[in-house]
């Protein structure tokens, strides 16, 4: 089967659509998904960086969907021809506030979704929502997660709240606006792009901010209950003082930088809430993929790739211009 | 009647023992209090400095015990000869996340308890438990109510859990240490100071580390849950590094200084809890007060001063050596 893989070479040169001689077969409590698509996240540009390309090749990718096509012993809940979605988190099922010893991404170490098949445990194939498509299933899985355990487990949004999300455009990011606006809540956003701006607000942002104002003065009548941040240095402090006293911002993500200096006077004063965040249980994808079901959630898809172009989904989000999520068709 | 002031020159220089002309009565809803015993706080040494010398003489102390001697009109829960202790926080009755607008702590601006006699709103006069005398429900006040919301409020501390104080010896951190012993928890301290480190054994604390050390190597076959963090830019980071995946760090001080620089990237992968604390509301502090009756909790009392002596009693809180707290008896 096709599968795009790391090894051989580091860094990038390693990179390469190869046509593999083995396929997997299901284990016990394992089955095994023809992949119909597959979502490409921003881990998936740091692994050729943290592949050694001595070690056997590894097939990329976290996020997929697709069709059960065989079954291992002891299968419960699952059955040949199931339409299904992945769940990226392998061995962290119940809600925990970090996840058990053990715990693995899919697409690194192991085998991921930038192929034809994929095997993996049967509580990680969740029944696909017929409300999206193959495509727009195989974009929700690892952002999804992401956005609902900082929005809704960590960050507790509740309608009526009004929450702050910085740095609009990347994939986890958009789930955060639909996911608060679909909660009820009042949404302000930011991006140095005015495209990206008006790509929010057309999403249902009530706010969008430029990076280049005092973002104070612009929300001085608001009432910032929540602020999801993962810009990191550049936004942080910024985005502390939107908060309102007792206030919470949650962070998952520093793009760009991880160093912060901020006033522990002003914070115990305040009686702030900094909370991280990373990832999710499979009870929170479920929670996710049942919300987005109930309030009819499309995620925001910016690009399609066939696989055999997967190297130019790589390249552009490298360059980080997207708005939303790219995904590449089997 | 007597009383303790700061007014006339700026700074220290404007402290002194006066005899006033004036004694307040109680109007509607408020209780009159002969007190017996006042408690020092570090918020006493910083008033000097926030009083405009040119503004009326104010009564410092925020802490106090006494026997209410007339109640005024409406008041319904409280009766003359009535032993209390005085709740500090003005304003803040029920609990919230943060205090209403025009909260206040008593002893700046308004009077305090370096007198003869206070008055204060019924509902700041709560009864005494029984198992104190008069000198340590005196002392109970600001430091107990800050302990107690960071400790459980905020911290949610359970029994069997571990909880790290660092900087122990002053009046908040004794408190900390013996609520977390009743609530039956391990408890960790540090100071520079061996001989506090040795009253906080004999406290009950089970182990009690050099601020020379690393504590990561001493403490790393511990599970700590939750750090009490008031020290600041001193310690802040190596509370931080302390604290298990998951774990909380309360911060409700900064007496080493405010500036704090952290790793946001380690911060969210740990998935760590950075909570503001700061005094508390009418509600805990009678669950403290109840707490501390529970659990016979004895404060711990450093020195005794007659009111006559209390600026022999600031000059020995300035220097920070005590273990435990100051009380002035009239």
């Amino acid at each position: 089967m096709k599968g795009f893989v790391h090894g051989g070479h580091s860094g990038n040169e390693g990179l390469a659509l190869k046509n593999l001689m083995t396929e997997h077969d299901p284990s016990s409590g394992e089955v095994k998904i023809k992949l119909k698509a597959a979502g490409l996240n921003h881990r998936d540009l740091f692994i050729p960086d943290r592949h050694d390309s001595s070690d056997p090749d590894v097939i990329l990718g976290s996020d997929g969907s697709g069709v059960v096509i065989e079954v291992g012993p002891g299968v419960k809940t699952i059955k040949e021809g199931d339409e299904v979605v992945i769940n990226p988190g392998l061995g962290w099922e119940r809600n925990a506030s970090i996840p058990p010893e053990g715990f693995q991404i899919v697409g690194f170490p192991g085998h991921g979704t930038f192929a034809e098949t994929i095997v993996v445990p049967e509580e990680n194939a969740i029944l696909k929502p017929a409300s999206l498509s193959f495509e727009e299933a195989a974009v929700v899985g690892l952002a999804g997660l992401t956005a609902y355990r900082a929005l809704f487990t960590r960050g507790q949004l509740e309608s009526g709240q009004t929450v702050f999300i910085p740095g609009i455009g990347g994939g986890v990011a958009t789930f955060l606006l639909k996911f608060a606006k679909a909660a009820g809540a009042r949404v302000i956003v930011s991006s140095r792009s005015e495209a990206k701006r008006n790509s929010a607000l057309e999403l249902g942002a009530d706010m969008a901010l430029s990076d280049e104002e005092e973002w104070g003065e612009v929300v001085a009548n608001e009432e910032v209950d929540l602020v999801i941040e993962s810009v990191g240095a550049a936004t942080f402090n910024r985005s502390l003082s939107l908060l309102k006293r007792g206030g919470t911002l949650v962070t998952f993500g520093s793009s760009t930088g991880d160093s912060i200096e901020f006033d522990l006077r002003s914070f115990f004063y305040g009686q702030y809430n900094l909370l991280g965040s990373t990832m999710g249980s499979g009870e929170e994808f479920r929670a996710m993929i049942q919300f987005v079901e109930d309030h009819s959630i499309k995620p925001v898809i910016d690009k399609s790739y066939p696989l055999d172009e997967i190297k130019k989904a790589f390249d552009y989000l490298g360059k980080a211009n997207q708005f939303g999520k790219l995904v590449v068709s089997m």
